[in-house]
């Protein structure tokens, strides 16, 4: 028990310590620049070595994993009671997406001038790229989520793309909350409540099959041009279905 | 007579100078970067005073924009024999996309650089900006005669809308463009023609007037939230029906 205890000890301790280099690494990219902040200028104000720095996270772009993870687990939490007790999609979808926009409120001015690492999508930084799959799997999982637990039906073919599609929306949400000047990103917000209102209203018209192709199409489009999009395609289809052909079936149009 | 020779020639004269300039800046900006290029050093590059240089461009956005009015005009020039001849939509439109890349290649390693400054919708070198108005309605109107002129007939109602999406999509190649590292941004091209197939079965899809609505109320989200569009749409509203109301009622995004 004793040496439990140790080990629970050294565990927090290392935590706090990855905490601090992280929020220490957030705060010089605000005021100095993403750019212009090396590793030991973070680990000098932080007050640990550089060796150790390096010991909890590898560069600089996995700082910013860091970050993006935090947000992320942040906002898994903040969307529970959402997703647990709201049945109505529109209102589903439109509550994570302000969720989002609360939690990341604080790193606005981040987000700005960090924008162009990020935009590339070769960069680690990307939410496209490699490095981002495990933050991007979590999200498009949540909009998975959303479908699942809401009240209007979601057909069959579509309920393998939708989740992916929404992420890309919500992609497109975050760019446009980056340039979003007005106060408490005001815009923002009421571009999440209309896109929520307007996504619900295209999963309703899916009851109409002839618009599934399009929407399939579509998807594949994406996936077939964003490295991101056919990573977790593929993967899921692995995980769930190890005999399971390629994506689409011989005719699908 | 006499004079008008005069005139011609100092006309000429003043083109010529103006072209070197633009083309100088073009080098500079693709040689040290946008950001770390000045006037100073253009003028100089160029032979010219600095007070001529700034004769011609009041600054270097106003460089740039020179630079999309040039991009532009040769697009246009470029794809009168496809609008002319072409009448298949499908054809016409991946026609003209592809022919844009053709058009843009030469500045692939610039636009890439210069992304950050064009990125921002605020900043006047985004396509969304007041400053880009003409090159964006030239575009369009680009988009509204690819349909004009194609057997596909297009739904009165989405007559006016189909343009900017078409639009829309297409600043959205251009943002694949620039981070395509492909060979001769292959990928890019078989992007446009996707794209270019995909929206073509949209708009076959469009003859279900259950549809419809749902491609105006996208078109209405981005008038709402992107400038541009909103600009746009409210200067082809108050062209057509001078005495029509603004786009939306009185309280817009």
């Amino acid at each position: 028990m004793g040496s439990d205890t140790v080990t629970d000890q050294k565990a927090a301790k290392s935590e706090q310590t990855r905490t601090l280099i992280l929020e220490t690494a957030l705060r010089l990219f605000q005021e100095r620049g993403y750019d212009k902040t090396t590793m030991r200028a973070i680990a000098k104000e932080a007050g640990v070595s550089v060796g150790n720095a390096y010991y909890y996270f590898e560069s600089k772009e996995h700082l910013v994993q860091g970050f993006y993870d935090r947000i992320g687990a942040a906002h898994q939490a903040a969307i529970r009671p959402i997703l647990e007790r709201e049945t109505d999609l529109q209102k589903r979808l439109a509550g994570v997406l302000t969720t989002w926009l609360d939690i990341a409120a604080p790193y606005h001015e981040f987000a700005a001038q960090f924008f162009k690492n990020a935009a590339d999508p070769a960069s680690p930084l990307s939410p496209f790229s490699a490095e981002s799959e495990p933050a991007r799997k979590q999200a498009i999982d949540m909009h998975r989520e959303v479908l699942a637990g809401a009240k209007t039906k979601v057909p069959a073919e579509l309920a393998d793309v939708l989740p992916e599609l929404m992420w890309l929306s919500q992609m497109g949400l975050v760019l446009y909350w980056v340039f979003d000047r007005s106060e408490n990103s005001e815009k923002t917000r009421k571009l999440a409540e209309r896109g929520a209102q307007l996504t619900t209203r295209g999963i309703v018209l899916a009851r109409f099959r002839v618009l599934r192709p399009l929407v399939r199409e579509l998807h594949e489009l994406f996936a077939d041009f964003l490295p991101g999009m056919a990573q977790v395609a593929v993967g899921r289809k692995k995980a769930s279905d190890p005999d399971a052909g390629p994506e689409e079936g011989p005719e699908v149009g």
